[in-house]
């Protein structure tokens, strides 16, 4: 059995696990005052092109969310995510939990545009009978694969500003934005256009870690005091700055992400051949055949993935993962399965 | 320059580096629903003697102390706490931030008895006009290196059941205070004594981790809801269940603790040898030595460590801590150098 | 100027201010501890045919809403609501500022049914990545006007009882409700069919208040606790009191109703008889009549009303309120101008 | 029997009961959109010589209290109070539920000095493991009857904005500090000394009502959202507008206060006569007089009040509240009484 599930089935890239052993027995300074997180934060301030940026390591993505959100908003103001955001769909109310609203909002591709927000600013504007949008939530790339051309993301940026709207990027998938075939975006246009934004490496070669960046030290002051009070401060911080020191001291990040998108790709291009279709347009490491559920269910065998949305009596639409640490020999089974169904 | 400033300044015992690497690359389901988990979960089950057990894998004490409690309190109810209790004075508001009061009690021996306990009750006792007590908040070791007797813990216990009162217990260096001389408590007694504690990792032999435990499954009850919005659940559980794997398939967490505490007996009894008094009775890895200021300074130029209290004018308490890995070479030269002070 | 824009463009029924005079003297006890108080919540424990009921007296709708459903939550729990649930849409995300999720339903009437349960259930089945559903919102009277027929609510009821969910019917119009020509619905049915609920003193007669009845002493237990923690607890009780005394020992609150009811079924009629139509099909105090935009601008030169919605260029929906003081004279005057119109 | 448990027993000054039946039937706006809101805003801003604050009314003093706190601090940030403060004895953690930790200072006579918030200020300054004091939170008259003199208001204020620190005055009793024989201050220095204050009006012939003032009106900002989030906007605004508009056009509300001061100085003097002694030093309209339990008991028999303290095996301190309704005959008999004993 082999699994396309998640992207978080295997531990970490071996340069990370080789470079904790190496440091193991150094004396580091604890919560973060360590030689490798300073050179781990350096390094993606070059990377970045921002060397204002106030960055911070954390443990995952749903904390990242909750702890940068609280961290922005007034007691009643709110967020505005795609209906499909992982926020809203995905993490247990952890933004309400803080106390605010999550607005979400219908999208067909899971990004949100200028026209979205106009809305919503017009839905949320009965001052004080309703919540105050402040902070906009996006994903690059989105729960459903797609991601932001750099045009899009000029265009939102530009609203958010207009509008006084903070622009927070969840890229706990942004490897795999930032190396599809059709991306145009760079890490440094990601840090220009938005106001706060984080990293993932949990889902791309990192055991544990995501890279919260503040584009601007003022957005980022007292943050630790947050990170403290909401338990995100590990101890040992050197844990979470040794990850991204190997992921992108050499470009690592990225070649692994490409990885994951070509893997994707590949089982795209033959289930495409096989005349199938796609429940949204992805060019990323998470793709949405729909297919004969007999299809499904012979490929289940051997495979695992999840089952996303029956399509009708017969089909449904699956998805399928894949990661850095894909075996291509695997998926070449797995095309050779699907074509002799 | 050697630290002795804390238990957290090194990686993680190699038995725990080498398990990451030699099961790395076998696929795993996610969010703990993984082998190590269950296999980590059984051998503490035993170890504790105690096969109810609802076992959790969290990332650290502050984010332990405040998921616990604001999954166990109602919105009016509160916390008793000693004063030096970590969730009171050095975790920036966590708990409240959920919100809910710390009531704080004044002890000399960072312990609470059942007599503090009483004396709050009635305190609190004007419904609806106070916040309602509802849970008992010790850790062992405390704050200052002491530890709970069983006679002390039993009547603890007893108080808090006859009160319908919880008892939770901060176990972040649970080994040091299992293993130090004068102990006779075993994990399998703070299983039945308390409602919920937790097996510190991080302090001891854990590059991250604590396991904590709900004695009754009952209690443990919907808590994976609350580890999610929390932000708690790692997408890679492995690395949290490794430690616990690692460190108790053969005691080694006792081990670790021994020595650790070893250490800081070896420099306590020098340092008594040498005239000098102790702000705590401590009997653990953390040691609170009263020496001249001159003795400091000189120490200082060799040994990290905190001053934590001005005594007098020429004296003041430091806080030294010794580890798992803290070397006996660099004990004994701190030794040498305090005699030829 | 005439205003048809809200129920609470008035003060108070007079007896409730002659009984404020008559009583202003006598030495009371605070915080609800006080004689009015007593008789008050002895009054509608006989009216709701429920000895037992546990009775509170609020002071606004948005209070209720929020102390009710933050009492009764545990952190991961969420509410179910319509879209045009107050809550949801008026509220400046109150529930949400206390933790929970509100999630809203799509309704046409404004009432929620089984099936849109069942299937919230379902879409909110992931544990633990989703909050779990356990309260379910309603209104009656709804914002839109519509009522819940005896039929419809113990359907409701039947469903959450068997899925372990509370029922919770905010009533700040709830003698609208009771009095709307096609009710069949009793005060004794409404406490029967809920866990609690709340009769509006504010839109009805009252000048402030509202009070919550929980059916079962259990579901109230503590509740003293959060209304003094959240600011909702008088000194002077009596005020409160003082209005549903009044109100309800000779059934003033029906009969105040009853008259709002009538008023707006007159202008109803009127607007049928013009051959317009309607947005939703209130038979209470609160009616949205489509009407062309030159005849909302003439009728706008001496009533004041909100245009709720556009229809098309031509027309909008405008919303009409009547209430307890709504004067006769001022009904036939309008019913006047918009004939000659 | 008559009582003088608290200054809270009697309803309102009939001037605002005859004002609210002269006016019940005038339409006016909802949510503090009415006429008299707009006058009495306009009546206090005179009184106290600030054309530029910013009122709110609200409906008693813990929602004041937890609405104002939570308005402005960030979610690390915490409220510094006297141990006796009403936010941190008796409201049944109502800031802490909000997030914030309340942090108490041990005082004599429930007055907060420079020098105790200097002392917090060093006890909080390990940045980023405690909470970061952001607010002083002081009562005048205070909980224990005593009032802060002008210079004593001018350090605290002078020290506050020297370290960044927000002033926030809970004037519950704001009228009897003001009357008090040894006063000095006016509401035109408090409007100038403290950043955000409010006077009561439940305690001092109000039936309901405390009307917040920010005396910026940048700290203003917005504060409407969290009042109606918070619960505390009422529809029927005019409810409060009226008590202040009755209270303040003609100073009403000091004279009532002086009312109250001159009854309790009457009895104080009476029970110095006696040669007892007093627990706290109190000019205004809550006294603490130490007397033999006997005497307690036989004048428990025809006055109610609490006991506050045990102070030996045959004293105890208990606490006599007057009022502006407080009735000067039974001051008398109550003298005489006491002397007859």
């Amino acid at each position: 059995m082999y699994s396309f599930k998640n992207d978080y089935a295997e531990g970490a890239h071996p340069n990370i696990l080789n470079k904790l052993i190496e440091t193991n027995l150094v004396q580091q300074g604890g919560y973060g005052d360590d030689d490798y997180s300073f050179e781990a934060k350096n390094i993606l301030r070059q990377k970045m092109n921002n060397p204002e940026a106030e960055i911070f390591f954390l443990s995952g993505g749903t904390q990242s969310n909750l702890i940068v959100i609280s961290s922005l908003l007034k007691v009643y103001e709110a967020v505005i995510s795609a209906r499909t955001g992982h926020i809203f769909a995905n993490e247990t109310g952890a933004i309400e939990a803080t106390g605010h609203k999550v607005i979400a909002v219908e999208t067909t591709d899971g990004k949100l545009k200028p026209a979205d927000l106009q809305k919503t600013l017009q839905e949320y504007s009965l001052k004080p009978h309703v919540v105050k949008p402040r902070l906009v939530y996006i994903s690059n790339s989105t729960e459903i694969g797609t991601i932001y051309s750099k045009t899009e993301l000029e265009a939102l940026s530009d609203f958010c500003r207009s509008k006084d709207l903070l622009l927070f990027l969840d890229g706990a998938r942004l490897g795999h934005a930032l190396t599809a075939q059709n991306n145009d975006l760079t890490l440094a246009d990601i840090s220009k256009l938005t106001d706060v934004f984080y990293i993932g490496a949990t889902k791309n070669g990192g055991i544990i870690g995501e890279a919260v960046v503040f584009n601007q030290p003022k957005t980022a002051e007292d943050f630790d005091y947050v990170l403290k009070q909401k338990g995100a401060m590990l101890a040992k911080g050197r844990l979470l700055a040794i990850q991204f020191l190997e992921l992108f001291k050499d470009d690592l990040y990225f070649t692994l992400a490409k990885h994951a998108n070509v893997m994707a790709a590949k089982i795209s291009d033959a289930i495409k051949l096989k005349g199938y279709s796609f429940l949204t347009d992805s060019t990323t490491n998470q793709i949405f055949p729909i297919l004969p559920k007999e299809v499904i269910e012979e490929l289940n065998k051997k495979y695992a993935f999840y089952v996303w949305k029956d399509i009708d009596k017969n089909t449904a639409a699956v998805r399928i993962i894949t990661s850095w640490a894909t075996d291509e020999n695997k998926v070449n089974e797995f095309i050779t399965a699907l074509k002799e169904i």
